[in-house]
């Protein structure tokens, strides 16, 4: 079954230690829709600018990916540019320009509007809340965030948690928004504000699964080369919406397969800048990584 | 088999946000020994005066841990004493007083000298080479240390990594013994350090286990309510070697069983000050809690 998502599309420069790309292939949506589009079809709404290269669209539509909700508006499109520090913790915005993405209003074609399974990727929470007003009784709907709405847009954010089936967010977003200290603590917190679903991404350390009857702790991959991890936690979400709506529902033990495949295709992003590790990707090079997954995390107790 | 444990025994005052607790049994061969029990015979080598309060022995003999090696000297027993932070992320150490620690020499009495399997807890380097000096030909080394003697001991720390089979640390001690932020790169540059196997302990984010041809990356229990942090590291060691000693040969599968149970201890021994909580541990409660390590870790790929 397909899945719908919605994010931004952006024109990223990026900084490490070691090398500087510019104009690459960046933003919420296209990270997520790309790791989805190995587990089920995807259905993109975005917005671009006039300039936006069309290389993009043909890598958008080589993975199959839906563009008939990709809006191009006259004008630029987003562009953001950052640096990472030698360890690859910390990350500087050094600009940003909303450009056209400025007056994005996602507005769904009608036949993306029973779309089963829905990905609010990272955006305003107003944005968010638009798109959920459109779609017809989703199965499932995954919504990812960052600190700028916790900051900005707090209420608006706390109001779509009733409406949305997991939240996606990383461990300091996690304690930014419930005051816990404990991810433990804050994931139950999390399911408090509305969500069945809590994951919890904490980078090198792996990630959590939170929901009421359910606790889950799935491994990092042991990455000792990172290259660029612009996109990890975009790719980590689209990977795992695509995992459920390949299941076609959504119970403990499908979401548990989803978070390591997100672990599996994030792990694979940050080998490389902006898309290019992924679009190489294919299905055993994904296959070998779940069952390295598998030998990294088993034992037999006693 | 047995296992023979040399480190320091001491009194302990612990402050938290919550309480203060004074005079309580601590040092790192108290919590190893303790929890080491629980899965081999243990002989324990220290020091503590002649202020030692009869009932630890009396808990050190309940637990069947042998004190042949337990040297009662005249005056006061090594005491600390520190506080924690409300998260218990930090800790500071507000004294201590070596007392009869300061002129400590561990002698092994003579039926130890054939101990299979030795864990050095945390003790001066200097003082787990005097150990290795008088043990005949063991089958399995575990050495632990801290930032203390990564500071003012790292050539003698050095010296003796290439003399055991498995160095046990945290995030924060790897890191600096290493200098690799990357706790993938760190566990790597240990093993080149000498020790066949190494094993970083992560607090709330569980542990890793690396050895040439194998790499284990454990869950932490998911604990919600901490009480007293002190000794977790200690038992984690100590429950590691104890499970080693059970199955009587340290293989890659053995050592992933023996992180698992040296989670699961430290899981207990967090929930209470002291050794409060282990004394009352039952079997059963090992059993229960390694089940609920399997059953937060599983996965079915695909």
């Amino acid at each position: 079954m397909s899945v719908l998502i919605v994010g931004s599309i952006a024109l990223d420069t990026v900084q490490t230690p070691v090398e500087t790309h510019p104009d690459l292939l960046g933003g919420s949506a296209s990270y997520a829709s790309v790791a989805a589009s190995f587990f089920a079809p995807v259905k993109l709404v975005g917005v671009v600018g006039t300039d936006f290269p069309k290389k993009f669209i043909r890598l958008f539509k080589r993975r199959g990916i839906d563009l008939a909700g990709l809006q191009i508006a006259e004008g630029r499109t987003f562009r953001w540019s950052g640096v990472y520090e030698w360890d690859f913790n910390t990350r500087r915005t050094l600009s940003t320009e909303l450009n056209v993405f400025e007056k994005f209003t996602p507005t769904l074609p009608r036949d993306y509007r029973d779309a089963p399974f829905v990905m609010l990727a990272n955006i305003h929470p107003n944005l968010q809340h638009h798109v959920l007003d459109q779609v017809r009784r989703p199965k499932f709907i995954l919504c990812d965030t960052m600190d700028l709405w916790i900051n900005t847009a707090k209420a608006e954010l706390l109001a779509l948690l009733p409406r949305v089936d997991a939240l996606c967010l990383n461990d300091s977003e996690a304690r930014h928004l419930t005051g816990e200290t404990s991810l433990i603590k804050a994931g139950r917190a999390l399911l408090a504000l509305g969500p069945r679903y809590a994951i919890i991404k904490k980078g090198e350390h792996g990630a959590l699964l939170f929901c009421d009857d359910d606790f889950f702790s799935a491994p990092a991959y042991p990455l000792e080369d990172i290259h660029d991890p612009t996109g990890a936690g975009d790719c980590f979400a689209g990977a795992l919406i695509g995992t459920v709506a390949r299941a076609g529902r959504a119970t403990p033990a499908v979401l548990r397969r989803a978070v390591i495949n997100g672990s599996v295709v994030a792990s694979f992003d940050v080998e490389s800048f902006s898309l290019n590790r992924l679009i190489q990707l294919k299905p055993r090079d994904i296959a070998r990584r779940q069952a390295e997954f598998v030998r990294l995390s088993r034992f037999q107790p006693g």
